[in-house]
Parts: C-alpha cells; structure tokens; sequence
C-alpha cells in the first residue's frame, strides 16, 4: 500500500538507504501487475474526467528523480491514462535566460495547471535544492533559503484547489547503470545517450543526500512527498496509479448539475 | 482513403452536401474498425515519439466541427494515443478581454505547438469566419480579411517547420439531433446539455455555408482541409488515424545521431 509504506509523517526524516529501489510490495509479478494497470488506467480516466467537469480542483503530480529512474516511463504508462484534453506537461531544463533573471519559483507558478486540468512537472522547482545544491551553482546560503519558499508557495497552490502530489522515483545505481549500458549499446537507444548522465551518475551519494533533505524539509500535509521504488518499471507504474487514484478518490469530485429545467428544452428540426 | 475523398485540391470547391456523414467509406464495420484503431494508435505513438526526438518539425491538427460532433471524442480516442509528453491541446473559447484587445490571431500564435511536438487546436483561428460570420459579431467587411490573413499565417507556420492537418468533422444534422437528445435525457450526461448548442444549431445552414467557404479559401498545398464523415464515431476514429498516419510518415522523421565516440565512455561504479 503507497500510503502505508512510502510516505513518511511530515517532520519525520526519510532515510532512502532504509527503501529497497527494487521492492515489488505486496504484488504478484509484471504480469498480473500489468494487467492491474490496464484496469487502473480506466479508473483514473473516469476520475479526470470528472476532476475536468468538476473544475473546483486541478491535481499537479510533480516527479523528481535520477536519469533513467522512468519519469518519461511514467508519464507515458501511469499519467498516458488521462485525456489530453485535460493534461499538460511541463519538463523544467536549464533556465533561459529571461527565467534566471526572476525567481526561481517564476517559471513554475507559470505551469501550474488550471482548475479542472491534470498539470505533471518533470522535474520541479526541486531542482533549486536539487542539481542546484550539488553542482554548487548557488552558494548555500541561496539555496537554504528555498525550503521555505517551497512549503510556503504549494501552501498557497493547495488552498487555491490545487491538491499536489510529489513522487520521488527511487532507483538504484546498479539499475541506473544497466539502463545507460542499454542506452549505450542498443542502436534503437542511442541518441538517447548523454554523457552529462554520467557526471550526475558520480555524485550519487551527494544527490542522495540533497533528495533526503527536500523530502524531508518540504513534506507537508498539503503537499505530501512520496518514495516509490522504481527498479522494477511495472512496480512503479503500480505504485504511482494507486497513489493518484487515492488522491482523486479523496478529492470528493462531482459532476456539475444540469442546466435548469432541462426537460423543458426542445430540439428544433433542421430542414 | 482519405486522400482520395476527403480532401479537394486547392482552388476546388468543398460542397458539403455532396459527402455524406455516414459514410464508412471502405471500412467492414465497427467492431473490424475498433480492432484497427487499437493497431493504429500504436503506430501513432511511434511515429510521435520519432517527432518529439527528431525535433526538426512539430504537427499542428485542428479541429472544427458543429457541436456534438466528437471533437472530444476524436482527441480522446486517436490523439490519445499520443504520450503527454509530447502533446499540448488549445481549446479556444470566447475572447478573453486581453485577447479581443489584440488581433484576432495573437491567441492562436501563442497556442503553436513547438518543434518536436504535436499541437491540438479544439476550435480555432477559423472561429472568426465561423461563429463571428454566422453570429454578426463583426462586420463582413472585416471577417472577410480573415482568410487571408489566415492563409499567410499558416504558411509562415509551415515555412518554420509546423506541418498542419485541418480536419473538419462533418456531422448530419440528425446524428446532432440524436445526440442533444441523448444528452438531455441520460443523467450521467444532463450536465453536458446546453442551451446555447441549440441556438447555434437552428442556424446549421449559416454555419454549413461559412464552413464551404472557409474549407475552401483556406485549403493550401501547405495546410489543407479534410472533409471527415463523423456520423459513425468509429469510421471517424479511423479516417482521422489515417489521415495523421500518412502526414506523419511523410514528414521522414530521424532518431538523432548517438553522440560521437559513444562506445568510449565508461559507466562509472557507485558503491
């Protein structure tokens, strides 16, 4: 159960050491779980859609995680689910120019979804404390002053129906360095590979590290942080449909109601 | 084959009456046609995710219709099959203030999908030789600048690598009729019934004829038009998967060279 397991109370420290990347939970094997997600996959499209007419809420799911942990994979299986029409996207690269001259938190207020609208960040404005931190492109004290600003920026998200979810895919070196092998040597796979990936891949321990932190720091009532082991790809789809199908499930969505005397109504013929 | 029915060469008339709305053309029937469409929209992701990482073009699909007659239904059905990633939908509703105080393409310039993505226009520029012709919210002399103005647009799009697909779903209004009704009289979809698509509906002539000018002024060797017959929602589902099929295919989508050397580096270990 995500709840249960993946999640920690808000002031309690996670420790990523303690949650094995490869736990596969209490499911049976890739292919009963596929199945499950065929199934789950309904489920979360009839829960958009009615997030989507509803229009009182808007979900924002941001993913974190290491290259090749599967936030591409995850979009695809788990958020591919949703209509387009009520989804949107936004990957956070480098900042251009014009988005290093504001705050850090200007291009992604830009992003947040719409009410009634599924709105999925790769990547976040947890890059600040993130890559930020580790490759020291701030002095700490910068840096440091970003929690905050954080918890207090999806605080007003939250009370402004925006119910946020926060996954952290969680992977191990070991996977990370047979998916880039793979990436490396299967021809179909290699404009997929950057050596930009390997300079991330030797400072493991410091972004394990600046994860733990954030995760902690910024894990709130409003906007709760979740750690789903990702080395087994269909495990994680499992484990985030269940959490965002818990989510919509406690969100009390409703269809709005019909127009007034709707009876009353007569479609006119056309000659 | 769409090609072949369902587009006019430019300068051609489009004569609406002469294309039936019910046609299924060469298909052998739903349930075939279902099966086929689970074929196509694998092909359709494919070729998107070679369009997201070739980078080199984005596709630009439009969508017009009467109302009722499944532009949701189309995106949900065949443009679903697009990852989220790559797909970014503009639905235009009425003018903002903002956006009546600019030109009337200004709105629309900023929905165009960037290169590498796929870009969906629920309702469009064409609104404007549309509702505004049918409705008198401008005058003739002015709506009438539109088609050029629309003409030159697209085809600064097109010269900067945005392929553009306009797919006009083309309804009976019997099947409308069948639809509102359904609409009125199922509980779990009362909240969609609106008035105001009767009104627009008693007006089906105005709209027919705006329609046959717009598709016929503004059918270019750059953005043509496409006539889909949309009575049946599965020969719908399959013209407009064939007609993004064979635009797709002719763009000559890349994978993107590895980087050089690539077999040279080395995954680093992580204790």
């Amino acid at each position: 159960m995500a709840e249960r397991d993946y999640r920690r109370l808000p002031g309690e420290r996670y420790d990523l050491s303690a949650i094995d990347p490869s736990d596969t939970g209490d499911y049976e094997g890739k292919k009963k779980g596929e199945k499950e997600l065929e199934k789950r996959r309904e489920v979360l499209l009839e829960l958009q859609r009615k997030l989507h007419v509803d229009g009182r809420n808007s979900l924002l799911v941001v993913l974190q995680a290491m290259d090749c942990a599967g936030k591409d994979g995850t979009i695809r299986h788990v958020l591919g689910a949703f209509e387009p029409q009520g989804t949107q996207v936004a990957s956070f690269k480098v900042p251009s120019e014009e988005e290093r001259a504001h705050d850090f938190l200007w291009r992604i207020h830009k992003a947040v979804p719409r009410l009634g609208m599924v709105g999925i960040f790769n990547r976040s404005h947890y890059e600040e404390v993130l890559v930020v931190r580790v490759k020291e492109l701030k002095p700490e004290a910068v840096w440091r002053t970003h929690f905050e600003h954080i918890n207090n920026f999806e605080r007003l998200l939250a009370e402004s129906g925006v119910t946020i979810v926060k996954i952290f895919l969680h992977i191990s070196p070991e996977e990370q360095a047979e998916r880039l092998r793979d990436r490396q040597q299967r021809p179909e796979k290699q404009w997929k590979f950057s050596p930009g990936d390997l300079e991330d891949r030797v400072r493991w321990k410091s972004y394990m590290a600046a994860y733990e932190e954030a995760l902690t720091l910024c894990n709130t009532d409003h906007a709760p942080w979740y750690v789903v082991p990702a080395d087994k790809k269909w495990h994680r789809n499992l484990v985030v449909s269940e959490i965002l199908i818990e989510t919509l499930k406690n969100m009390d969505l409703q269809y709005p109601d019909p127009v007034a005397d709707i009876d009353s109504y007569v479609i006119p013929d056309i000659e």
